[in-house]
Parts: structure tokens; sequence; C-alpha cells
């Protein structure tokens, strides 16, 4: 029998949610900090020791559950400047990439670090990210957004330019969300172990084609492939798709160095 | 700089390229053991020692690249009999329930085992799968998935009825193949942590309609979608959407533990 | 050779561009009516006696040009009320039912007439169209729409309810867009004649799904589909799907009299 | 009250419905000819007199229903050379287009015939289509199967090469499934009227991307899209999209004249 509900440390993720408004707002326990929760402010101080599953009464007077955070809650603390890759879409390269714990993955560009997140996340605390970007400002947003979501140890950010090279060599991934893909097809065989994963992320058929062209020799036959995500308002004889929806985010190359 | 082409060991999984027709076949090192690859047998134990990248001749002289293996080429290895999970919904599902490394995971049920391996993967050798089924021959080709693919230490099989009741407390999802999951509704409030997750993964939409009425008090409003994955055929100037593909494979619906 | 350039005569229907701006108006010449075009008004009379491809200056000296208008023009004229049906839905509808010249449909609710319509549109001057609806307000804007689109003669509409009954027999279709087609399944099979057609237009699942229990005895097996429409942003070197979209509109079910 | 069941007579056509096993079989009554309807032959003149919905029986002694048949009966007569276009595009192609009884239309080129058909329906018995076509087996299969629909007054074929011009002029609409649509834009240009409506069918993107560049002035902004089909399985309380389908059939571009 597991432990069914341990006591809140510093460090630990949570989502505090109003249980009458269904408002739930995720926040990383760190002593001396507050948050202010669009239900009253919480020190976030006073968390340590309760148990997930309690209540805590905001200043408002307002009684707001601990509850356990994932990756899932955390995903949407990421402060937006570029537009960020969707949780589908990362969640789709990981899998076919096979990304898992222990992974050392090279990703080109840092972003807004939703995609470096993702990774961090999935590589877990035995892996490693190394991060490219030349832009400043998405330099600094990336690099705070994963702090934010306590993966900071796991990502290394470089301020260079990949299409100028890769570093790191015996790497088990390379994944891009860059304009130029096929700028970087030469580096990432060099970079990858034989057998690893490449995968490009672009919305233009265009570059979906170029960077395909571009692979030439030296890996699999490539896979490329759009996901459309449909939501569905779900009621009780009254069950229909969403009407409105993201109808196109990117386009998914995956190809495997042979 | 990281070790570029470490030595293969016993317990490894490798893909074998015929480099000449782009085959490709997955399997795991084990002593004495050999791999029929469809350009000739390999002999397992010829293979340890031997480095990433390098060649090996079969019987029939053809020479077979060895490469790394990843969990999306492992995932072919399934062995099917129901019909099984794509990768696509086993990733959308692991990503919306943010299981990563360390999680502990029930599933009911087992099928053939390919949600098993996804999720026995995700959490790592820290994780934990408890999978349910009440299916002999389910229970049984889902364990001999399980085990081909080298998970067999992170995941217990329980022959048991979900609809029944879960055994284990503080998990931290609960995730659902089964034809009638609002019967597990209770069962998964009782074992989910503050917070867990919940999913559910069903054919039809009368079945999603029964599960999120059948959610009631204690969790957050659920999100039900489905997605369509499109390949393309990309070639220089004729690059469009493949005709024919997967329409539909299931409905998923995901939801917090309140 | 066909006669390239007619006159314009009352009854015509033009569209007006503007060539700078690219912006599109589509009025019906009435003499003694003016039209506000966006860049100025235009008095209809003036445009008598005028050919196609000609321009006329409207009263801020803008230069209009005059062109023809099709029934994709004339359908933006639509005046709105309750939501619309989509040229794409009434397209699939009409030819999925095989509407043609001369056919005799009844309809059921006018709505807005948009569908009444298309539907007047497509039967041409030999059809007839009989439209039912029981609300006031649908039934005068739908009366206005069909109207504007210079349709009336071609449309019949009864301040009725169809689930009571449809009092024309030996027609070629009904089409139905109306919350419980269902309720009109008797009717319609008295109304059609042997081999005609029956069609249900609905947002819910579960409104297809008690329309085709509905229908019993005396029907070929129904086809339910829905259509999504996927916009494309054409750019040299930059193609892509529009991000936004209608991911649903409705669920059409089509289906032949036995 | 309209006339509820006319006598068949020579030229119509019927759709023979044997109720036992739902099977349906089209065709044209013509005097001396018979069909093989798969439950047995029925001597099409033995129809003549009868009424829709009288029962015939086959030389099997199968009591067969006669339906009046419409067009979506008769599109499945078809038969298929080169891919035909599908019914929902044709649709799709005649709505966006506006394509109504009594329009000129040229089409190119004629492929199966299927695109012929449809339009040559649309167009009613005061319109025309005039179609071209440089290959001989193309040629031939479409005047066969626009003939086989009862359709031949209707249209004009032509053996000649669209891309070296349209003889036409003042018409209403030029329709395209031609590998290379961008060849043919200065003659639609010069053949339709003001206002006239320019469509291309193509399967990939790159034709697309070429159509819309190769446009130039004098037409509209142009609208691109592609439609997706779902069919249903609808059954009481199992209710789901179909898992196979057609996810691509074909790219549309629609344009107006300026």
């Amino acid at each position: 029998m597991m432990e069914t509900t341990r006591t809140i440390r510093e460090g630990d993720f949570v989502t505090l949610l109003d249980p009458a408004s269904g408002d739930a707002f995720t926040a990383k326990v760190v002593g001396g900090g507050s948050v202010n929760t669009g239900h009253g402010t919480v020190g976030l101080s006073e968390l340590i020791g309760k148990r997930f599953g309690e209540n805590i009464a905001s200043n408002h007077g307002d009684e707001l559950r601990i509850l356990s955070a994932n990756f899932s809650d955390k995903f949407l603390m990421i402060r937006r400047g570029p537009q960020i890759i969707t949780l589908k879409d990362a969640a789709l390269i990981g899998a076919f990439c096979g990304i898992q714990c222990g992974d050392v993955v090279v990703e080109g560009g840092s972003g807004s670090g939703a995609m470096t997140s993702f990774l961090a996340n999935a590589v877990g605390s035995d892996g490693h990210v190394f991060s490219y970007d030349i832009r400043d400002d998405f330099f600094e947003l990336a690099r705070s957004n994963v702090k934010r979501l306590g993966l900071a140890e796991r990502v290394t950010f470089k301020r260079a330019d990949i299409y100028a090279g890769i570093e790191e060599k015996g790497v088990d991934a390379v994944i891009l969300d860059v304009p130029e893909p096929w700028q970087v097809v030469g580096h990432a065989r060099e970079a990858l172990v034989p057998g690893g994963m490449f995968a490009s992320y672009v919305p233009t058929v265009n570059q979906v084609e170029k960077f395909v062209e571009g692979l030439g020799e030296g890996f699999f036959p490539p896979h490329t492939f759009e996901s459309i995500l449909r939501d569905y308002k779900v009621r009780d004889g009254a069950t229909r798709p969403e009407f409105q929806g993201l109808m196109h985010t990117g386009f998914i190359t995956i190809v495997k160095k042979a």
C-alpha cells in the first residue's frame, strides 16, 4: 500500500482549487513567497506541512483545496512570447521520438520554453536538454519559464546558432522548432547516436518539403503528419463537437538516423 | 562531451537496418537467442560487445546496421490481440494526464498491453503500473508483450475486475480502456491522490456521455476530445495528404480529481 | 458563340467591386432604389442599360466595376437571425439528395431562409419549395431573405407545424433543419414519391441517433456524415491551412424512401 | 396537390430495390433493353406504364420495387477510368461557383465524365457544358458515361487542349480538373463573363500554389479549401465515426473574375 497523502514540502507544485467557482491556480511552494489566486492571496510557506486534499484559507476568507499538480497543470504556467507549441504537438513529438527518462536531447530554438519544459519533464532528473536560441528575448523568456516550472537543472540554455552547428555528440534526439530546419540536417546527423531521432515542427507545407528534401542519405524514410484535436461539449442528450477550434498548428516530421 | 557509442550489452534493444531495402527490425539482445530479420538470421549474442552504428552480417550474408532502438521502435514489437491503442492516443492520454518518471498509475483493462507498455515506459524505473484485466486471453497477451518490451518489472498485472474496485490508494492516475468506464468512477476517486488524473478511452459517443454524466462531484470539469492524425506524402513539387487514413480511433476524456 | 456582355435589366443581380480595396457588394437592380456600397452610394436605376464589366461612379467618386452576381454572391446577402446553414452543408444536402431543376421540395423549418434560398435556387423556375415554420420571427426573416434574393415566386411559406403533418404529396425531397426530426418521419414517408429523398441536419449526435432509430421500415439504410471545410492561406513558399476555423457545423443524414 | 405517382415513360431513370437484401440498382428505361440487377434480369420495356412504388418480378422471381432515381443514384452508374471526382467535391465546386439552371460552363478535362455529368445535371435543359480533353481514352469514357446518364444533349465534348485556348466566350464558369491549371488562367479570363467563376481541383499543395500565383490581376482574392467527409455508424447506444475513410481527395480553389 502506498503512502496516500504526504505532507507538502518546499519545491512541491500545488494546484489551489476554489470549489465554488471551479477556478484553479498552479504554483510552486517556495518559502517567503505568496500567490494571488484570483480568490485572494495565499502565503506559500503556510502550505508547508499541510497534506494534499486539505484546505487553506486565502486572505479573502475563501477556502481553497490543495491539490497535487502534474505537468499538464504546470504547462499552463508558461508565459507566452512567441507562439508556443501546443501540448498535443509536444506530446506527439515526444512519443514518436520515443523520448523517455534519462534521454539527452538537443532542442533548437528555445522559443518561449514550452517545448523545452515538456522535454525537460520527459527526460526526468537523469536526462538533460540542451536548448539553442540566438534571440535574446526568447532566450530570457525560455529561461524564466523553465525556471518557473522547476526544471532549470535539467536544461542547459545555449545562446548559439543551431544552423551553425551542434556541439553535443551521442544525443538521443534533436528536436527543432526553427524556420529553416533543413539547415540543421548535417549537424543533427553528427550529433545523434546511431538510431537517434530527428524531429521538425513547422507551420507551412513548403518548410516540410524543404526539410524532407534536405534529409538525403543517412536517415530512415521520414514520417510527416499533422494532428487535429477536436474538443467535445458533452451534455446528457446534447453532445456535439465544439463549433470553433484550432484547425492547424504545425506539421511534424519524424525521422530516425540510419 | 557524452559517450558517443557505448558497447552493446545484454538487455539492450537494437534496431537492425538493411540499408539496401530500408527494412528494419527491432529486438532485445538476449544471450543464446537469435532473430529472424527478414534478411536472414542474426545470433543475438554476437551483438554483445559491438557498438551502435557498426554492421553485423546475417546468415544470408546481408550486412545489417546496428542502431539504438527507442520506445517508438519497441511499440512496433507488440503482438496484437484486441484492437491496440494507437501511439498517438497513448501519447495524448499520457501528456494530458501529466504522466512522468516516478508516477504510480492504475490501468484497466490490460488489453494487448500496448497502453500498459506505454505507461510503464513513461513512469521509468522509479514508477509503477498496476494493470487490471479479467479476461484470461488478454491477461496473458498483455503480460507477454510487456515482457517482450523489457518492462515486466515495472508492471503488476492483476487478474481482477476493476468495476469491482481498485486496491491501490494514493495513485497519480487511473487510465481506462474498458467498455463501461462509468463503473470505475467511485473506485478511481478513492484511489487517486488529491489532484490525481483520471482518463477514459472509448470508441463511441454514448460511452463518453455516460462516463461524463457519471463523474458527479469530486472532479474538475472534464476535457473530452478526439485526435485525427493525417499523414503526408512529401515529394518535391508533389506534396499532399495521404488519401486513405484512420478517420477515428477513440474519444479521450481527461479529468482531474478535485 | 454566346452573347458576351448583355445590358443590365431591372431584376438582375450585380456585384459592385471596388478594384482598389477588393471590397465587393451584391445587390438587386430595382428602379428607384439605391445601394450603399461602403465606397459611396450608387443609384440602382443608373445601372440599367450598362454592360457587365463596365464601371459606374459612386457619389464618392469611386469607380466601381459592375459584375455578374451568382448564387454564391447572393448567399452573402442573407440577413442572419438564427444560426444559418453554411453554404457547404446546403451544397452537400442538395447534392446527396439529388436536388435539381424542376424538383418539388418540402423544407422544415424555414429558419433564416438560407436553406430555403439555396433550394429555391437549385430547383429553378420550374421547381418549387414549400417551407414550414411556426415561429413568427423566423417566418418573417426567412420570407424577407428569400424575397431579397429574388426567389419569392418559387417558395410557398407555410406558417404551420411540420411535426403535425405535411400537406404536399408526391414531393421529390423533404429536408429538415428542426430540433426533433424524428417527429417528421411518418409525414415525410407519406409526402415523398417512391425513391424520394429525406434529409436531416442537426447539431448533436443524440439527435442523429434518435432520427436514425425513428426511421423504421420504408427507407433505405441511412447515410450519416459531417463535413469539415479547411481553408488555406496560399502564399508563394509559405502555404498552410488557416489556424482558426469551424470545427463543427452539423450532422447530415440522407435517406432514400424505399 | 401534385400528381403523386405518374406512369413510367421511356427515358425515365428508375432505381430497382430488392427489399429483402436492400440491394438497389439504377437504370434508364429504354425500349428493348434489359438490365441485370443482381437479383435477376428485368426487361426495361416491361417498366413502361407501371407506376413508381409498384413492384416488378425479375426472371428469378424476385419482386423488385420500382423507385424514382435522382442524380445521386445516377452518379453511381458512372464507370471509372481515371480517378473520378467525389460527389462531395463536385457539389462544393458547383455551389461555391453558384452553378445553376441555365448556366453555360466550360470544363477541362473531361476525365471519366463524372464532373461533366454533375455540371450537365446542374445547368438543366437550358444550360450547356463544353468539356475539353485531349486523351482519346478519357474522351470516349466521358462521352459514354454522360450518355449513360441521359445528359448527352447538354454537353459538347471537344477533343482539344484547354492549355491552348478556350473558344467559348461569355461563359458563367470555367472548371478545371487538369494537372497544370495555371496554363488556363489567361484563357479563362477571356472566356468568362465579368463576375464569372473559375475553379481548380488538384491533389497537391504545389499545384494549388502555382495556380494561385498564376492568377495575377483580373480576379478576386481566391478561396482555397479542402473538405473532409466523415461517415458515422449510427446505432442505438453505440454511435461513432467510421474508423477508415478518405482523408484527402483534392484541394479546391474558387475565384471570381473581377
